[in-house]
């Protein structure tokens, strides 16, 4: 097992990191720890949830929705859940997202922790504490942000990863490369999917150099004030098309950010949006898509990132160098619209 | 105009006594600003409302739901409100424990003040930011602690309050005196519902000292560790009759103070339940009540206070001096039946 920790507002969060799932039983007392998971997950590993309280959710995207937190709320008030129980969400981003919120919402707080399972759980979705559900098509419309006690990886639950999970993973790892870590991206540049998920110890050094990125950017911007912002590179575009075109998380930031390399190009000195697209391209993610720009337009404009008639943008000094712009909306679209067109 | 600040959390909130509605137009920028406030009092001061943004909510408790925030963010989203906007409830203790509830999760946060328009809101609801939700027959089960950027007083809105409204707020400043302040005990005692209603000095004078009790509570214990648990005085066993048997906040806490004075004289040096209870009778407040000792005390196993196999309840050492006792639920429950029996 490998020990992380960062601090957030005061407050430190552990990571137990290449951690055994049995490893939770010394982290909390079962007689007051809900543990909350996908049924899929559920289905999969039921020996490990033995002897737990457990709730089980839809798996999927589109129960990331009110109508779970009400059910999950209805259970726990079931369950006698009080002030000193723990919440523990296993599972991917959705389950982690919701976990979270619900923890920071029942009773007015809980305390709370994740195993997350999937790899863009691991290297982004667990990480930095935002918690929320979607509102029709516009995605983490409603949350909070608040930090789990700890958080324990059992690599051993990526084994029945299916690809397509890896590959949104990647995506992730891709844009943190991208926007803080030249030498990571390189790195990515020559090796490629399998050579991570054969090669045990290159990954779990990968997923710790992923959460050391993300973490350390939130540790000193908690509340996204600043360079927090960096880490929504690709995902104004993305979520926009992620809802409207049933996307995974992964193809949509990845097609939003090669849009937004290319608007780089247009704002700043960047030129290198063939390489982003080239490791895009090696993790088996795609680059272009064909969508409605008026649709995807009036989505962009209820992104939380839009302040008033504009919109923060995160683009590309260089490889390794993300920076944030304020873009007119007006513009933005121009270029939303040119983008489609150019391709 | 009379001005109040406290500090929260490192954030200061401003509380703008004895004001005018229309100074509202000078605290925020009214094209990015959206007021939430209830049909009864939309309708009653419909003048006040002119020119603003304003989302209009059902009247009364029973709509403290989800439901109510569901509909709330389908307006705010619809109204193209961003994180640059502004929520303001102006209404009683539901509108604005809704408000400061919604604020805290849209876009995972956004800035809110209040103007209250009951004297219960006043003295109590609307300060410390405490919000939330109702669900089913348990009170404020979901919701956060988030502090209004500011408060503002007209005391012209309260013209139109009805009697049993007036009643209400007593309920709680009685609370506070009985908690924390002997000589606003004694007032009480020589005062009368009326005194309050036709001096609009007194009324103004009681109002300021409220506040400046509960903000000072707040002030040192925001999360409800230590002191902050006193102002849950007569509210265990009240939020448990108040859902249930559909009695007024003012009116189930009464009985609720009743009931705690009684307790305090099991466990603690107190010996003055009669003067609690004439307290509240000479402000039009109830202090017995039939109820099912059973129904009531499945409720209470839910009551946010409750940890584990204890109770965290609020007793008196004296008038003017409350203080946390935790009492074995088994033990709280024949108490509760004895209470009830002894009636």
């Amino acid at each position: 097992m490998n020990k992380l920790q960062y601090t957030f507002s005061g407050k430190t969060t552990t990571w137990y990191l290449d951690a055994d799932f049995g490893y939770l039983a010394k982290l909390v007392d079962k007689d007051h720890t809900v543990l909350i998971t996908d049924e899929h997950l559920f289905a999969a590993h039921q020996k490990r949830f033995g002897g737990w309280s457990t709730i089980v959710i839809n798996a999927g995207e589109q129960y990331k929705v009110q109508a779970t937190v009400d059910s999950i709320i209805e259970q726990l008030i079931e369950l006698g859940a009080d002030r000193k129980t723990t919440l523990i969400g296993v599972g991917g981003g959705v389950v982690t997202d919701i976990t979270g919120y619900v923890a920071a919402i029942y009773m007015r707080g809980l305390a709370f922790g994740f195993v997350p399972t999937s790899l863009l759980a691991m290297v982004d979705a667990s990480v930095g504490g935002k918690n929320g559900i979607d509102v029709g098509v516009y995605k983490n419309m409603v949350g909070t942000i608040r930090q789990p006690q700890f958080l324990l990886y059992d690599y051993a639950m990526l084994k029945s990863l299916p690809k397509e999970e890896w590959v949104n993973g990647f995506a992730e790892i891709i844009k943190h490369a991208a926007i803080k870590d030249a030498a990571l991206f390189r790195e990515l540049e020559k090796n490629k999917l399998t050579t991570y998920q054969k090669d045990k110890a290159a990954l779990a050094k990968l997923i710790k150099r992923n959460v050391g990125i993300k973490a350390k950017v939130v540790e000193k911007d908690e509340f996204e004030r600043g360079d927090r912002r960096l880490l929504n590179f690709g995902h104004t575009l993305g979520h926009a098309i992620e809802n409207l075109y049933e996307l995974s998380h992964g193809q949509a930031i990845s097609i939003g950010m090669v849009a937004a390399s290319m608007i780089s190009e247009e704002f700043t000195d960047f030129k290198e949006t063939d390489r982003v697209i080239g490791a895009l391209k090696r993790y088996g993610l795609p680059t272009l898509a064909a969508f409605n720009a008026k649709e995807v337009i009036n989505v962009l404009r209820m992104d939380k990132k839009k302040v008033k008639e504009s919109m923060n943008y995160v683009l590309l000094n260089k490889i390794g160098q993300g920076v944030v712009r304020t873009i007119p909306l007006a513009e933005l679209e121009k270029l939303v619209q040119s983008i489609i067109t150019a391709r």
